[in-house]
């Protein structure tokens, strides 16, 4: 009942099988290798369309170098107070770009508006360079509460954006869970609704550590392969990278791994729903789920053996949390078994 | 008869092995699992005594993050001409440090003297800030030639380095083919004789991508955890590196693995100097050998399948290279077999 | 009648007769001539202790010296929502610390409270590095509000700083003007009180271009000259700071300066509190008067001769703006004539 | 007799004039005054073309800003050994552009040939990452040695840049004694024969701090309002900047304040190579000259009150420098006068 983070999961048996597949013999270091080249070709027909796609080892990394490939001086990106980049990466977009700023909006459960961002947007004048320049969206999908942004939603986004004539980039730490959750394409869910540049992860679907900074405009990338290599990311023995992610996409292993994490959160978010124990705080639309619970209850699942987190509460939100009752995250996995759900739930009830 | 780089290489059945077998179940991610934490205590033993080690998945992220804990305003570091960092990073080490420099020094196949240094470093006066200011001293064993350090050597340069008040880095990309190559233990080739940090490789001695930066003095490392995460190197799924090392260390299969390579490399070097048909540029003392070869002989080992590299001259060394005559790098690695080297050698003649 | 800014203002008849006088004859360069070492000794008189103190050109870059002179990798700086240096140096601060994060503080008119502070400092915990980690505290004074901090509550926010061993850095832009309003030393102002860094501004009350930053641990300014240097920051013929900051302290210039500015603004504040044609919208503590006026009375006064800005309403304060009633910015200066005052107000009546 | 450097000496008096006149009153800040415009337009007429032109406090901060505004990941800019830029700017260009390289080119006096640079420029090639990437060429007119490109060279090397891509940038700081030397007009001297950034410098020739960085492709400049600000360069009183330069212009006041430094360093040139106590190293081309003297000569030359500075023998030069004999540099500036030079040379013979 390990429901800590999808990172605490381990690996997919075809991604190890096909680690140890490629383990033997001379490959091309540097990304040059076969089986690099053919990776690349690869994500062109997953994405129905030319782009240009680079490999890195960890999902900070990915979103470090998407973000700083639009650098500005007094550079600014727009992104959810809750983002991942944000809270969670050390200030490493910050970095990567010399001091470029993340500037947080507000919005529900992760998401923000097409007209928060027009309004934060507009409060940038060009001519006006005491506040610094825009340089960048970013929203993320599935975003950090587990919600997804509707095509419909990121295509008005993507509007606001080029209207300023700024990219917008979507952290898809959890893109395959999010494309389960709606049974879209890669494509529409990205380049077809109008995102510019993905940082499409693996890591969190069953693979060590494998992520990607994918452009639809291999234009705007250009300067990528020696800001990877100056940061430390380009792999010498890059068919590691590539081993993973070929399995990965495999009779589309990806999607079946996102599959059965998303269908153990829907299966754990109903039954907290139904419970008497608990109380769904609100509805699970990839592979996290956050419930309201007595403190004494969490108390007892842990005790149980049950692994989760306690999590603060998102902004502007009242679920009457107090020291009685409190919020959980719960996430789900490629490898959970129904089995850790049901015990759980037992447990809850 | 691969011998184009030790990154061309796989990985060590071992390592492959130990992969898969941690690839299954729940562990704790960002570098606090049981495996991560066992990990770091053998990094103790291996050196015997108290260090700070973190690790990262190339070295160039090791290289640059144990420079840039040391980095200072103005910052100099002073390195060899040929060095990797200087050479073959993209600039990487200036990256990280916002902007610091890298003076090279000139030395024998990759080497410096103590003189060298001192004279470089006495150029900077304390006041003088428009020079900049010294912030370490960095070198390369088995350096980039192929040469090692005596251990009279390191603890030389380190007397001058420490008189400067500086830190002395080792970049130990190959630090394995070092140690074998003089059979002396991790201890005295570092800190027992002056250094201050290393860059601990394992990439290019049979892992995937297994590097380590330690401290041998841990008060000097605080800042580490922080700075690997805002570079974007801390994997999640950290047992994936620590996999790979308790593989590597165990039974000291690391030792054994560079000692092929460097035995492979020696019986090249021998037969090389040996045979009519090239000339050895110099004395091997790790896995690279360097030799000289009429250019028509070069073709045709090359067209029989020989994978090796032509090389630029080192500074001021006269092998009379010409249209005619040209130097050609052969590197050796873990699982080079006798039959590569005999082949080759019966080619060469 | 141009209350603009101060900013829009010239120089004080004696710092422009000091630059003349000194503008003749050889002075050693780079802040090394009699006059800048006077200039540093007088620092020492002015705050009653050893002080380290290094001079600039422009605000932005005090701010940005002080704050990445105490840089860690991660680092966040608490401020106020409404700092200048969150909001109008273009990412300044960001830029010269290579990333670090200005985290803003909300609170009434540009100040925060020690609560508030502690509130957000504790959110960090040392070893989640994720998030990253404070580095210093920055209050401004006075306020872009034109507000003051009371003394005791510099020091109750000193004292939340030091608790988490945080420096406190004071943006002094408008020091003599919060001086003046307490008449207060400069000593109590800052370290008697706690602050640790200090901006020092001559520019905004009636130098040319006249900055400092003084340290009053002169310890850990030991890496100050070097960035100072490295910004490009040092001037070759200092004595051009030198000859301004010392007219502006002969015979206490600057306060003199100061009390012209602040008293005009008081006259300011009390002609529109008694007028029927605008309201004052809060008290004002320094040289900056800012009052709700009928917009067409706005552009009456324009029309005749004004000169001021409108301002955006600070967060969570209802003034009852609309298109109707409007927020203006009033900001008097060193040169600032009853005259100007008089005219204006019969304006506004 | 003051031949420290360039930058001992004062400010001519029609800048001080110019700035006491332009110290009253009310004018608007940060660039948009009537003077600022005034002398942007100004610029067009100086260099018979439009440019953008970005005005700032330094050289320093003028080289850094125009060799960052072109920076790219990896960059290296090539520039000569001896290159200001590269030695006495602390790290400058490396910090503004967050860790690009420059990359010394070695030349006689301070000047290197068109085939040097070509063999530097094509070391890089465009698909091998690790070695960086070049962004820039850099000359400095008059160099550091007092020597000067002639107009042919300039365009030479220009032709070099442009055939690998890269711009020319000029540091100007002794740029109105090089113009006098060839008498030529400023835009035979830069866009003319191919310079695309020049740093023009006015504060070693009579102002207190006033200098340019000129683009003569304004669409390349386009970030430089944000660079500037954000590196706080950016005056708020700009006018200071504008009325020193306005003076400067008018009446080719530049020129001749440059032309009495050249003749005055011609004249000690002359007298030195006529001496019997001094020899002169090389010819002078603009205010610097070099000599070799017997080392008791030095001694007593300073006991008589001469202030000038010993310096390091050029690289690859044989002057025969020894304990006895060693190298002095002369530096005369605007206000030089006959006198000083007259009993200079008296002490020499």
């Amino acid at each position: 009942m390990n429901f800590g983070s999808d990172n605490w999961a381990g690996v997919a048996p075809q991604i190890a099988q096909s680690l140890t597949k490629h383990s033997q013999g001379y490959a091309a270091p540097y990304g040059t290798s076969d089986l690099d080249k053919a990776l690349e070709a690869r994500f062109n027909d997953l994405f129905e369309r030319e782009v240009a796609v680079y490999f890195v080892g960890t999902g900070t990394a990915a979103n470090s170098l998407a973000l700083s490939s639009q650098n500005k001086p007094g550079g600014v990106v727009m992104c959810h107070r809750d983002a991942h980049i944000f809270n969670d990466e050390c200030g490493a977009p910050e970095f990567y770009t010399g001091g470029a700023r993340l500037a947080p909006i507000d919005g529900k459960l992760g998401k923000f508006t097409p007209k928060a961002l027009d309004y934060e947007l507009s409060r940038f004048q060009p001519d006006f360079i005491h506040h610094g320049q825009p340089m960048g969206v970013s929203i993320t999908q599935a975003t950090e509460w587990g919600t997804c942004y509707q095509l419909d939603e990121i295509e008005a986004l993507a509007d606001v954006a080029h209207a300023h004539d700024l990219p917008l980039h979507m952290d898809g730490a959890r893109f395959a869970n999010a494309l389960v959750n709606f049974d879209v394409s890669p494509a529409e869910m990205t380049w077809k609704n109008g995102v510019d540049i993905l940082s499409f992860g693996g890591t969190k679907n069953g693979c060590w550590c494998a992520e990607a900074v994918v452009f639809f405009n291999p234009e705007k990338a250009r300067e990528l392969p020696f800001m990877r290599k100056r940061a430390g990311h380009l792999f010498s023995k890059t068919r590691f990278i590539a081993a993973q992610f070929h399995a990965y996409l495999d009779d589309d292993l990806w999607l079946e791994l996102a599959r059965n994490a998303n269908v153990m959160a829907q299966q754990l978010a109903e039954g907290i729903s139904l419970s008497s124990g608990a109380e769904l705080a609100w509805g699970c639309e990839s592979n996290e789920v956050f419930a309201v619970m007595p403190s004494d209850k969490i108390e007892q699942l842990q005790k149980a053996g049950a692994h989760f987190y306690e999590w603060n509460t998102p902004h502007s939100l009242d679920l009457g949390i107090s020291d009685k009752r409190r919020l959980i995250r719960l996430v789900s996995n490629y490898s959970t078994s129904k089995d850790e759900v049901i015990n759980f739930l037992k447990l809850v009830n």
